[in-house]
């Protein structure tokens, strides 16, 4: 077995329920726990010296940053995440990290010498799973995330992200957006695996990403009045489970009407009792597409059918990754395909705090993710690896 | 403070939720534990035996229920539930059994001699929060639901009763109908907290039941297919919570249809993550209605709209209560109304089995149960109990 497969056998078994067959890797839970401290162990073994931010993202660098950073020519960072959204699959972001360890390792049995220092990165918190704002690492690290903002965020059982925190064993005073971790970031590319079929009809294994769409979540709270089910009549009924599924058919109808992708994926349910009618439901809306002025219009168009204000938890604009590396890096790799995505990552916030930024998709037979059916071939991740390889030596080279 | 008030003071903070001020009282889960210690303790107090049929349900005899058995003249039962739906009120239920206790001790007070036995109930899981079945104490007691059907119900953690029964540290080997302990009831009585605004605008604080409505719940399960939020087509999703908005909007229009009333107020949506398309989304449905057929339309009309099959988990048809009984206790009582409920109860269960059964009804001035805003006022539950001592003393002496 090759690199970045072995890299991902060990840990399959971290997070996995028997149940789905998925992953549940949330951010400063025991399974995050275990997997930052593999990733300390695997860089420490290729020689890499592990730092982290004022955030918590873990940095393993080949060579001084800081140097290189003070002769003005910082370094070449490389990596994505370790954990999962419910019921995840086992490459969306594993991938990336496991590719870049692998590429490190090829380097150093090639017996490359970095003229800059080289880093592989383990974001975290990048699905938002517990606190449910995505790319949460990179976004406080850049300062897109407030870092009061952050701590107060609380998951599904009460608990803020600064008292998680605390129970992971981390201190929440330096908590918060580091310039200095920043600054020592002259490129960064993430590999990821791809999250839809444009490859997959295609004989080539990895692709270059032009741009993320613009997306984000929206919380439509709809407040009810608890009662017994079986003696309240239709008409002194205030059951916002009515609303809810207006929510549901609204979305989808004003997602294709503006060409976009719409998703009520989550919802509570308060008491969520067979016979109660339900005092509180809230249902989450997961909305995106390539054009901006539609997406923006999704959101406006519920709120005026349904009578309501949504909470918007986060959104992202279009972010286009920096077009010259994107063409540069599909010319080294004998011309890709340059392809753009729905999905968010953490390389989308770098590129939009200015950080010069690219990724690389690794095909994705069925297009499947965000679920135990995801799935990538051995032959193709090995070409990810070598594809990560190339641009390492060009970036760093 | 009376006897009723005070004894609901003493568990008033037992299973009490701080967020939501409401009861989570479920089935042989440590807040059980407590309420059925304190209810062997009060009727201890009060001279009372106790003792347990072979599904757990306790009973606190006043006198030798066996003999009176043996001569042809079994006891007279009053009682009702300690459990709690998902943030319930702190009457439905613990107003039955604290005016039980009340009652045996004004009759102990005034000197009454039973001239056959009197036993006051605590029946187990009436309201099915845990396990999903309505009544599973009267309805295992009776044979209406067999015990290794019981014993493996799931609950959301995905423990069986078996298992749940062996945490609470009791033997699954004897758990079942229980003829020797249904022989012993003469006649039931339980009294309830009005689950409607019958008696609210009227003079009257207490009722007599005259029937229950037919009612039941049925699970409708929605497969889908997991896919990433951002990445996948409208024409590729396989979305089942769009399913589910068809089941909660369609039931609702079919129970207006019928004259009926119809909940979906429990759902479990998998993974139930912002950005993943559900794999699988499951809907319950309680159906209720005065009229019989017109209830058993209203599931055949939804599994033709939604083109599913819907999986009936309890059903249970229009209940009268013995009618000559009905009539001479609203007599005794000086002519109070006497009225039907679209709620279940374990009066209900045992009256199918052919116990002749009774309920009274105490007034609940908004209607609200289920709900951690039901409520009775001290002057009606003192009522209550006044009626039930005069029933008691009617029937036992």
């Amino acid at each position: 077995m090759s690199g970045v497969v072995r890299l991902l056998e060990e840990i399959a078994e971290v997070g996995r329920s028997r149940e789905s067959g998925g992953y549940r890797r949330f951010a400063w839970t025991a399974e995050d726990a275990t997997l930052r401290a593999w990733f300390r162990g695997e860089a420490e073994a290729l020689g890499l010296e592990v730092v982290e931010d004022r955030v918590g993202n873990q940095w393993a660098w080949w060579g001084d940053p800081d140097a290189a950073r003070a002769a003005g020519d910082p370094g070449v960072v490389t990596g994505s995440h370790l954990d999962s959204v419910p019921d995840g699959g086992g490459y969306d972001g594993p991938l990336g990290v496991a590719s870049s360890l692998a590429a490190v390792a090829r380097l150093r049995a090639d017996g490359f010498t970095p003229a800059r220092p080289l880093a592989v990165a383990n974001f975290v918190d990048e699905e938002g799973a517990r606190f449910g704002i995505a790319c949460a690492g990179s976004r406080v690290l850049t300062g897109a995330l407030p870092a009061d903002r952050a701590l107060s965020l609380r998951d599904g059982d009460g608990l803020t992200m600064a008292e998680a925190l605390r129970a992971a064993g981390r201190s929440t005073s330096s908590y918060g957006r580091d310039d200095e971790a920043l600054a020592r970031i002259g490129t960064f590319v993430e590999l990821h695996v791809e999250q839809g079929r444009w490859l997959a009809d295609t004989e080539h294994p990895v692709a270059v990403g032009s741009s993320i769409w613009p997306h984000g979540r929206w919380r439509f709270d709809f407040e009810g009045e608890a009662n017994h089910a079986g003696t309240t009549r239709l008409a002194d009924r205030h059951d916002p489970m009515l609303q809810l599924a207006a929510l549901i058919t609204a979305a989808r109808e004003e997602a294709a009407a503006h060409g976009c992708v719409a998703t009520v994926g989550k919802v509570r349910v308060l008491p969520n009792g067979v016979n109660a009618i339900p005092s509180a439901v809230t249902g989450w809306l997961d909305a995106r597409g390539a054009d901006e002025a539609a997406v923006l219009r999704i959101v406006p168009g519920l709120e005026a059918r349904l009578g309501t204000t949504a909470v918007e938890e986060s959104y992202t604009a279009d972010t286009a990754f920096d077009p010259d590396l994107a063409r540069s890096l599909a010319a080294l790799l004998d011309g890709v395909p340059v392809i753009g995505t729905g999905a968010g990552h953490d390389a989308g916030v770098l590129s939009s705090h200015g950080v010069r930024s690219a990724m690389l998709f690794v095909r994705n037979p069925t297009g499947v993710s965000h679920s135990p059916l995801e799935h990538a071939e051995d032959a193709d991740c090995e070409a990810g690896v070598d594809a990560l390889v190339t641009v390492l030596r060009d970036l760093a080279g």
